[in-house]
């Protein structure tokens, strides 16, 4: 046995356990008894502690290096990038550091809860400067002397440097506030959705359109959890959405989100399975698969038309008179604090103000007490009103708690990535709208699976896109869609 | 840190991985994608190899012989008895002989179901050789030179020794027989249920009978699987079901013979969680709890006559006159060739033939590939009328064909400690018939739970039983039982 397959049987078995490990969280937020919430930390703890003994392994140092000259193709090669890159990552984090973030963040994701509900910031910020200086700390021992943010954002988006996203988005900014400003000038004139949507009737619906949108069911499986979420690779690839009785958009662009997620993993060449190959590539290659699948695909006027029937055949008559103003519905803009409402517009924004901020707080520009008095002031400028309370600010969402930073810019890295891959996915099946109009998707989803999705982790992102596109990536065609889009749906 | 402390902290990791590795069973038989079999195989096969590596490692012999001096109570010696056993057996076990025995098993769990289905034993005989061999192998390297049948039996049963259970098993065969011949004289005259029964409203009744067996829903679900089992434990003890359309009582009596298991793991002391008197101390002693949830609480005449009213506001009018008819619906005796199927007399006679004839096949006095004759034969003298094919035979249960030896014998040990059980629980609670009448189960699970359940793995099997019943256990009780329930029902 080559050290190379040595070590490849070793990765694998981690791969396999650590999909194991992934399973308890869609278990947790799904089935499980709901007093089982102490015992299942103690068994993620230990899954946990597994999969850190097995990633530093001394053993992968000696496979590695005896395996670089047995890699004799391409694919062998990104196998040993992504095993020499993960176990590089381990080794610098010492095991004291690492565990002390996994218990702060898990005391941060407590006190953050209860700081939210109470609407109380003042009380959390000291919890979070505790977390924001771990994570300085872990990324400063991954910089090894490099940049600290671009440190934690590899961890995300292997390869991005905040340098190049600081282009991208402040030529997105300006345009997105503009575009928004405009087309809020036109608001309040929309049609709304009356009427009660049984929950058993929308979760009918969402599971129609995962096979629709090409999710594999034989290989998921579609369950409500609070917060939906894709889990898995390779053969198991789990979903879950949610409903609201009032807001049957909720459950549909959930799914139609979260089957972009699982449609990426089930796409993955099957002879990357169990290896580091085997999972989509980066957080914002996996964004741009969810967003275009929800937005570019699943709101635009052809697919809403067949929406349309769709939703009337299973609702009966909700208020809405034809297509057209279904299509305005769907894509309406207005008014709110929380990102995860947002629209296709205003969403971005949202990512962009986060971006900057938690830059600021991992330099040290900003210190964790005065992110309320920043957050507040960076909202007004861009959305034009005033955040009354932290829960419609600062506080609404999770990720920093639980130390995640350098992730939010992966969803604005997503949808530009989206626009780029939607963009050549117009010019390489020129008669889309007639399909999507009749409900398919084949063509679409086809195309995706082709360009992007089979190849999993062989390519670098931008690499693959590029390869995708036929061009480096921009936020050029994503601005171009979002103008056109909206002017048309909120003219001047 | 004292090594005593190091090596519970040790245990502690393991026990949740090990309750991990057990949700993944859970998983499979419930919800999880058909597609996913291939890679569910190498996840579990990961969890297994993670297992097996840590009941081998090195320093537990280390802790534990330093741990020795510092166990200062009754508790900690028993959990250094159960991991210096369960340590030595696995130290014992060559990893190749592990491996290749859990290849075999896999490999002939296939060819069993095929063999099976196509009433062909003679195919199947020799991939049953090969797993007996290894068995007979492990055996001989756990018995380091004792009784093999006993080395393998004692996985299942801490303690026990076949000369034992000859003894109380030869007392009960020759009773067992008569009381079926008496009995199946008189048979024919029996009500019968008619009409069907929604599964839905069957599902609705299993979960108001667990509950009020006792099963903690908050730390439990119920589902539905082919076969019914109950998995995991501490706080998280899951059960499962099935629906017959026709045959409620299969639904019924599945979800309160697994409600038995699920209680015992519930009541566990909490403080001996993930630890290894936090499980069930026995495969008998677990039976017995089940069986005697089943059969002697769910299947007497007080509570079958509170069931009666229950199934009546359930399914309306199925044809059976009043509850006395119900209480013989319930436990009609007929001829039948398959265990699982069998009721409270001829259950046990199934399990003596497969006893009998195991042991001959570990011996050496039985060879494979004359099982189906020898099996034909003791079924003829037992039970009076010819076995026609395989699968009514010697194909019907998959546990040889997985490695499965010396568990059969503790299916009946556990109804014998079940009669022991039942006749200190009438004393202990004179009035247990009035409470059953109505429904109420908390005289008898609180009388289990503090007697037995509550104590995990802190005793042996055989002391436990004693300690609670005051005396050791015998087949007099469960016979005693037998007779006098069946010979009333069936009167000469």
């Amino acid at each position: 046995m080559t050290s190379f397959a040595e070590l490849m049987a070793f990765q694998r078995e981690t791969e396999a356990l650590s999909q194991v490990a992934g399973r308890l969280g869609w278990d947790q937020e799904t089935v499980m008894p709901r007093g089982a919430a102490a015992q299942r930390a103690e068994e993620s703890g230990a899954m946990q502690s597994v999969l850190h003994a097995r990633r530093i392994d001394p053993r992968i140092g000696e496979w590695l290096e005896a395996a670089e000259a047995e890699a004799v193709d391409d694919t062998a090669r990104a196998q040993l990038r992504h095993i020499r890159r993960d176990h590089a990552r381990a080794m610098r984090v010492p095991g004291d550091l690492a565990a002390a973030i996994a218990r702060q963040a898990a005391l941060a994701q407590g006190q953050w809860a209860e700081a939210r509900a109470a609407d109380d910031f003042a009380t959390f910020a000291p919890v979070l400067a505790e977390i924001i200086a771990l994570k300085r700390e872990e990324g400063a021992a991954l910089a090894a002397g490099g940049d600290i943010y671009d440190a934690l954002l590899d961890d995300y988006e292997p390869g991005a440097k905040a340098t190049d996203l600081d282009a991208m988005f402040s030529a997105l900014r300006p345009r997105l506030v503009a575009l928004r400003e405009q087309a809020l000038q036109q608001a309040g004139r929309r049609a709304a959705l009356e009427g009660r949507f049984a929950p058993n009737k929308q979760m009918k619906l969402a599971r129609k359109l995962a096979k629709t949108f090409g999710y594999d069911m034989a290989r998921g499986r579609l369950d409500k959890a609070v917060h939906p979420f894709s889990s898995g690779s390779g053969s198991d690839v789990r979903i879950t959405t949610r409903t609201s009785e009032s807001d049957p958009f909720n459950c549909i662009y959930s799914t139609i989100h979260e089957v972009g997620h699982a449609c990426y993993e089930q796409a993955i060449d099957p002879t990357y399975a169990l290896t580091p190959l085997g999972r989509g590539v980066s957080m914002g290659v996996h964004e741009s698969q969810s967003r275009i699948y929800e937005n570019q695909l699943g709101r635009s006027r052809a697919l809403t038309g067949w929406l349309y029937t769709e939703m009337r055949y299973a609702f009966g008559d909700f208020g809405v008179a034809d297509a057209d103003a279904f299509y305005g519905v769907v894509n309406a803009l207005g008014r709110g604090f929380i990102r995860t409402e947002a629209d296709e517009v205003q969403y971005n924004l949202h990512v962009l103000l986060r971006y900057d901020l938690e830059r600021a707080l991992i330099s040290g520009d900003l210190q964790a007490r005065d992110l309320e008095a920043a957050w507040n002031d960076r909202f007004a400028a861009d959305f034009g009103y005033p955040v009354a309370r932290p829960s419609d600010g600062c506080l609404q969402d999770v990720h920093w708690s639980v130390g995640l930073f350098g992730y939010f810019p992966t969803y604005t890295l997503g949808n530009v990535y989206a626009g780029c891959l939607h963009e050549a996915l117009r010019v390489a099946v020129p008669d889309l709208d007639a399909h999507l109009s009749q409900g398919r998707l084949d063509p679409a989803t086809e195309w995706l699976r082709e360009n992007v999705q089979r190849y999993g982790g062989l390519m670098q992102p931008r690499d693959l896109i590029t390869q995708a596109t036929g061009a480096a990536p921009t936020e050029a065609p994503l601005l171009a869609y979002l103008e056109q889009k909206f002017g048309e749906l909120y003219p001047a």
